[in-house]
């Protein structure tokens, strides 16, 4: 299964990378890949990275889509190319990972009215105006709604990453993952420490 | 204060960028920066990221060394010129941080002889055999020794890296952080779930 991680400038490398990482783990099924509208070097928000990535129409499998958050949202949730095009990729693909804000750009595309979705605590009320008809949910560290993952802030998509792999793959997988990355899974979607 | 994260092919993704997120959290105060002992683009382990990095000996300002691990490490311990780099940056760093087989590194250079250090669990005897006159800590989520800090497995960089922030500038920029995050800090350097 290809893993195609949709990349933006300014996007936060956590969301992205925290969920590449268990997916990585499982490399002989998964394989990540990093595209963005045009390809190109891409830089994340404040972390400073600059990623090479490839343009999003050379996306050849439509398994998973991964869209993490960032500052650079922002501006990407008018950019009508960007959302027509992940319209296209997520209409196509088997399953639809968000990670923080990255429900915004998702939700953009209109494919998540009467859906329900969440994204991160300190972005809420801004990422909810970008489709109101969305059944956006608060208290929750990550939510499911058919194809659809989506998770609250930055650290929440890597307890949603290892939640889609139990959910695809079984428990003792997702628990081998964990234990290899020393990661101290929050493995119920409903515990969210973060609400207020 | 400069972090000098230092990069090289197969490394693992998130025990550098998980870290780069926390600092990257304060960026008025810190920039992380990405190298390799040539420079050029270098390719994450299992994660397939590729990153650009400038050479190690472009490092103007020696704040903190920040060393990741991951598979390459294995062929990275033989490559003289790299050990001898990093003995020189890690002697001119304020502070030198390593995540999981990063102490690896570290180790060869001589520099932990006599001091505490940890790694993570999976391949704790091969790390062991780098350097037996280091004093390594099996139960241990990260240690500090004097400058250096070193984190058990991969996740556990994020933890150190917030216990690092708390140690310079106080426990609330370290909550506030986490909160930012929406990551569950284990905030206790001793608490390793992971040991047996």
């Amino acid at each position: 299964m290809k893993i195609n991680c949709l990349l933006f400038n300014y996007f936060t490398a956590l969301d992205a990378f925290g969920p590449a990482e268990v997916f990585g783990c499982l490399e002989k099924m998964y394989q990540v890949e990093y595209f963005s509208l045009s390809g190109g070097k891409i830089k994340s928000n404040r972390s400073n990275i600059k990623v090479s990535t490839k343009p999003l129409a050379s996306i050849q499998d439509h398994d998973i889509l991964l869209i993490p958050g960032g500052f650079g949202i922002r501006a990407e949730v008018d950019n009508r190319e960007l959302i027509d095009r992940i319209r296209e990729l997520a209409l196509k693909s088997k399953y639809v990972l968000t990670v923080c804000t990255g429900s915004a750009l998702l939700a953009r595309t209109g494919l998540m009215k009467q859906k329900k979705a969440t994204t991160n605590k300190l972005s809420f009320a801004w990422v909810m105006e970008q489709d109101t008809e969305v059944e956006w949910i608060k208290k929750a560290r990550w939510v499911v709604d058919g194809k659809f993952y989506s998770s609250s802030g930055v650290s929440a998509g890597i307890d949603m990453a290892l939640g889609f792999v139990r959910d695809v793959h079984g428990k003792e997988i997702a628990q081998t993952i964990a234990k290899a990355l020393e990661y101290i899974w929050n493995a119920d979607k409903d515990n969210d420490p973060f609400v207020n």
